[in-house]
């Protein structure tokens, strides 16, 4: 495991849910929508093109398997799937699941008003049922 | 070539610039930012998850490649990568260069006030530029 140092403002942000062959799994700390971002754990890198072909497969099978199985899980109308790093250089992929009714619908999550954090119970369950779905995936 | 249908949201914001193996390569109309969209050419598709393994890769591998293309012909800042919609439900990706000083930074492009449509003559230049940073990649 390359102990690569995240981001603070990643860090601030979220909470770690897991780790994936490429990247670790980071969970908004934002009950409004269940959001999560995949950070690579390799150094020095901003976009997706800066990977080589491999880990750019890697990242985006990370990414798609994932939101697949959020979309289902959460009962989602769509996955929103990102690279942006406007903010924060150190490269992360969000994968959003979006509802109908949800606040920020059709727009973009980002800039949306502030978070509303979870609580420790909820952050608990959301991280239990999001380690339950990508312990079936087949991702290395 | 397979003849899919271009939703008509899509069809009204853009104008076509090339044909990459999977997808379409339209340029968003409007001269405030440099705004590709990728459309495969594949029916029936909303998620990226929608498409085999094979297509995603393919996919990200033609989203990645104009990106950094682009990212240099146009003395970009970043780029940002983004299959959202929330809004045009056929799968499509944006891939967009973004500049410190752009009217969005560094919030996104969506939803930034009205597009500034290109004059014919802008609209030629920009898409000779892209067409002559995409005849150099190797995308089969």
């Amino acid at each position: 495991m390359n102990d690569i140092a995240l981001d603070e403002r990643l860090e601030a942000d979220t909470f770690p849910v897991t780790e994936l062959p490429l990247c670790r799994v980071l969970l908004m700390n934002d009950t409004r929508f269940t959001w999560v971002i995949l950070v690579p754990r390799l150094p020095g890198v901003s976009e997706v093109f800066d990977l080589d072909e491999e880990s750019q497969q890697q990242l985006w099978r990370e990414a798609s398997a994932l939101g697949a199985v959020m979309k289902d899980a959460f009962e989602g109308d769509k996955v929103n799937i990102a690279a942006l790093g406007n903010v924060v250089s150190q490269l992360h992929v969000h994968v959003i699941v979006r509802h109908k009714n949800d606040i920020a619908w059709p727009g973009p999550v980002w800039g949306m008003g502030n978070a509303e954090p979870y609580t420790a119970d909820q952050q608990a369950s959301v991280r239990a049922q999001l380690l339950a779905e990508i312990d079936v995936l087949n991702l290395a």
